[in-house]
C-alpha cells in the first residue's frame, strides 16, 4: 500500500480549497496511490489522530468542483510553528505537552504507519517553515517521503512567486468593495471623507488592489497609503484637503499596517481606554477619522473592510481559482517525480511594464523551500508613486490580470452553495 | 407640453435605481409625456437648478437594464425634511437661506415652469413625509400635479407594506456574509467567539436576516439579538457560555440598536475617550467583545458588517430588483390614473405561517401617504423567540422569499459593470 497525506494551515483564503481540489483531481486520475488522507487542523491533526479519507469524500469531479469554490479550509487549520529539531523545548498541542523529539517522532511515525509517500502542506510563511523542517528531518533520518509546500496567503508576501493563491480573489473583493463604496459615498452635496482600512500588516499588496476600482466615472480611492512608505499624518491631512478642493466626496484607502517614520504603527499612537481599562485598539482608519474631524472639520467616516476580504467565496477571481488548482497539481507532480523540500510557484512569462500591452502568460514550477520559508516580499518602491500616496501604472498592470474572470458558483435558496467545512465540535 | 419629474432621497440601497428604472420603462412605453426630468440631490436640486433629462440619458431598454442593477442613487440624494407649511423657520439649502414660504413656492414654481404633471419621490420615512407635505400643499393651492411616493429602505421599517425595496438585497448580502463568516471562524481548535454587528437602529429586520445563513453544516449565527427585545448583558454572557459547551466556535449576530431595559443603547454604556477627548463610540459589537473577553476569557472578535450591506450591487436579490422595478411602475400608473398623495406598496397574497408551505405571491397597489409617512414598523414579537435570543420559523418564512434569485450582472475587467452615478464635484 502507498498513500498520500495533505493538510491546510494558517489564515483562511477563498482559494485554499482550490489548491486541495487541484491535488485531489490529480489523485483521481492517478492509480499510483491507494488513499489520500486529510489531516484536521493542519499538522496538529496527527497528535489528536484526527484525519479523514479524502479519496472517499471526493470521488467525483463534481464534488471536487464544489470544494474548489468553497472558501476557508475544508479540513480546518492551525497556527503552529514546528520547534527547531535541535531545541529542547516542550510544546503544547490540544492540551497535551510534547518534547521536540516527540513532536518529530509522532509526525514521522504517523507517516510510516499510514505508508505516506508524500505529504503536502498548503499554507503561508509559517507553513513553509514546517515544510522546510520536515523535509530536512526526513533527509537526515532517511525517511522515504516527499514533503512539498503549496502556497497560499491573501497577503501576497511570499518570495520567489509572482503572486500567491488567495490574493487575486481578495484583491477582486477589495476592488469591487471600493467601487461600491464610491457609489455609496458620492451622493450627497455635503463634503465628506471616507477612510477605508484594508488588511496587510507588513505588505501593501491588498491595499494597492483598491486602485483597480477606478473607472471612467470614479476616481475612488483618491489616495492610497501602503505600509512600505513611512506615513506622515500631516501630509495625509494636506492630501485630503487638496482632493476636497477638487471634489465633494473623498475616499482614501489605508493599510492597517501604516507606520510612522520611527516604525510605530499609526493605530498604536491612539490609546484610548474603555471602562474596563482595556486599551481600545482603534485601528489606523479610526485614528485618521478623528484626525480629519479635528483638522478639516468635515463629515468623516472610517470603514474597515472586514474578514470577508479573505473568504468572500461569492466574489472570487476565476484566474485565482484556476491558478490555485494548478499550484496544487504542480506540487502533486513534483512529489511524484521525487522532489522534496520544494514549493510550487507561478511566474509570469512576460515582464510587467508601465505600458499595459504585455500579455499575461504564466508558467508553473517549483522552488527550493529554504529560499522561501520565513521570507517576506514587500511592495517594490517603483510600484508606489514618488509622493507615497498612490500606486504607479506598474502596480496596476501587475494587479489587473489577477482579478479577471468570474466563477460559475451555484446558489441554493438565494445563497452560495458551498461544500461544507468539516464540523468543529 | 407635459412632463414628469423624479428624485431619489435618503440613504443608499442596492435597489433604488431599480425603482427609477421601473418608472423609466413605463415612460419609454408611454407617449403621454414629452420629458422626464431627474432632480439632482433629491428635492434640493430644485433650489440649485440641478437636474438632468432622463429621457435622453435612458432611451433604450438596455441602458435601463444596467441602471436597474446599479447600487446607490444615480441622481444623488439628500437628507432633507421639508418644513411644515405653517412654520415660519428659515431653512438652508446649498449655502442659501430660504423661508418656509419660499421653499414651497420655489418647488411649485419649478413644477409649473417645467410643466410637470407628476412628481415621483423614491425614499424612506423622511421622503414620504415630503410626499405628504407636497401633496397637501398642491391640494390646498389647487396645483394640477400628482405627487407619488416610491418606497425604499434597507431597514424594512415602513408601515403598510410587506417589505421595502432594498431590504431583500441587504438581507441576501447579510445572510451570505454570515455564511462566509461561519467558514472563516470554524477552522481552529481554539474556542472562539465572533460578534457580528448589523445595521438597524430601531428595527431588527436586517439582523434577523442573518438567520438565513444556517444550513446543514452550520448553525451560524448561533444566537440573534434584535433591538425589539430589551438586551441583558448577563443573559448574553450566559447564552454564549452555553453555546461554547456545544461547539468550539460561536458566532452571534447583534443589531447595532440593541438597548437595555431602560432604553439606553448598549454601545452608549461604553464611553472611552481618545487623546483628543472624543467619545469613541465603540458600537454594540465592540462593547460585547470586551465583555466576553472579561467574563469568559476566550478568543473573541467583533465584526461590523460595513456599508456594503446597503450597496452590494454584486449580491442583490433578483426578487428585490424585480419588485423594486414593479413598485416604480405601480406609482407611475397610479399617477397617470390621477392618484396623488399615495405610495406604491407590495403585499403578500398568502399569509405567512410557521410551516413553510405557503406559496409566495404578491400584489401591488397604493396606500394613502398620511398612513405611512413618519411611521415605523418594528419586528412583531411573534417573529422573535421567547428568550429573545433568536428568531422564530415565522420570521424565517417571512424572510426566505425575499432573497431568492440572482441577477445577471455584467463584469468588465474583473469588476461589476455598473451604470455610473452622476458626478458630484
Amino acid at each position: 500500500m502507498s498513500n498520500l497525506c495533505i493538510a491546510q494551515s494558517g489564515g483562511p483564503t477563498a482559494a485554499i480549497n482550490a489548491s486541495l481540489a487541484g491535488v485531489l483531481r490529480e489523485f483521481l486520475k492517478d492509480e499510483s496511490y491507494n488513499k489520500i488522507f486529510g489531516l484536521r487542523f493542519g499538522i496538529t491533526g496527527i497528535f489528536t489522530n484526527e484525519y479523514v479519507a479524502l479519496d472517499e469524500l471526493f470521488d467525483t469531479e463534481e464534488k471536487i468542483d464544489r470544494l474548489s469554490l468553497t472558501p476557508s479550509m475544508f479540513l480546518g487549520s492551525c497556527r503552529y510553528k514546528l520547534p527547531d529539531v535541535d531545541s529542547d523545548n516542550t510544546i503544547e498541542i490540544a492540551d497535551k505537552t510534547y518534547s521536540t523529539r516527540e513532536v518529530y517522532e509522532m509526525i514521522f511515525n504517523f507517516f510510516s504507519e499510514h505508508e505516506i509517500k508524500s505529504f503536502f502542506y498548503i499554507g503561508g510563511n509559517d507553513s513553509m517553515d514546517t515544510v522546510l523542517k520536515l523535509s530536512e528531518y526526513a533527509k537526515e533520518y532517511n525517511y522515504d517521503i516527499r514533503i512539498c509546500g503549496i502556497p497560499k496567503t491573501i497577503d501576497n508576501d511570499l518570495p520567489l512567486i509572482d503572486h500567491t493563491p488567495g490574493f487575486g480573489s481578495a484583491a477582486k473583493y477589495i476592488a469591487s468593495s471600493l467601487l461600491e463604496i464610491s457609489h455609496d459615498t458620492s451622493i450627497y452635496r455635503i463634503p465628506s471623507v471616507t477612510i477605508v482600512e484594508i488588511m496587510g500588516r507588513d505588505a501593501g499588496w491588498l491595499t494597492a488592489a483598491s486602485a483597480l476600482a477606478r473607472n471612467e466615472y470614479s476616481s475612488v480611492p483618491d489616495r492610497i497609503y501602503l505600509p512600505e512608505v513611512p506615513f506622515s499624518v500631516d501630509s495625509f491631512v494636506d492630501d485630503v484637503a487638496a482632493v476636497l478642493k477638487e471634489k465633494r466626496n473623498v475616499v482614501v484607502a489605508v493599510s492597517e499596517g501604516i507606520r510612522d517614520r520611527n516604525g510605530r504603527y499609526i493605530c498604536e499612537s491612539e490609546s484610548a481606554h474603555d471602562k474596563f481599562g482595556h486599551v481600545m485598539l482603534s485601528g489606523a482608519g479610526k485614528y485618521l477619522e478623528n484626525v480629519i474631524k479635528d483638522t478639516l472639520g468635515v463629515k468623516v467616516r472610517s470603514v474597515e473592510v472586514n474578514i470577508l476580504q479573505r473568504v468572500a467565496g461569492h466574489m472570487t477571481s476565476k484566474t485565482d481559482i484556476l491558478e490555485s488548482e494548478m499550484l496544487g497539481a504542480t506540487s502533486y507532480k513534483a512529489a511524484k517525480e521525487g522532489k522534496t523540500g520544494v514549493m510550487s510557484v507561478i511566474n509570469r512569462v512576460n515582464p510587467i511594464s508601465a505600458s499595459s500591452d504585455s500579455e499575461y502568460l504564466v508558467e508553473y514550477s517549483t522552488e527550493r523551500i529554504e529560499l522561501i520559508a520565513n521570507g517576506v516580499r514587500k511592495v517594490p518602491r517603483e510600484y508606489i508613486n514618488e509622493e507615497g500616496n498612490d500606486v504607479t501604472p506598474l502596480m496596476i498592470n501587475y494587479l489587473k490580470p489577477l482579478i479577471q474572470g468570474e466563477v460559475d458558483l451555484s446558489y441554493r435558496d438565494g445563497l452560495p452553495l458551498y461544500q461544507g467545512i468539516l464540523k468543529n465540535c
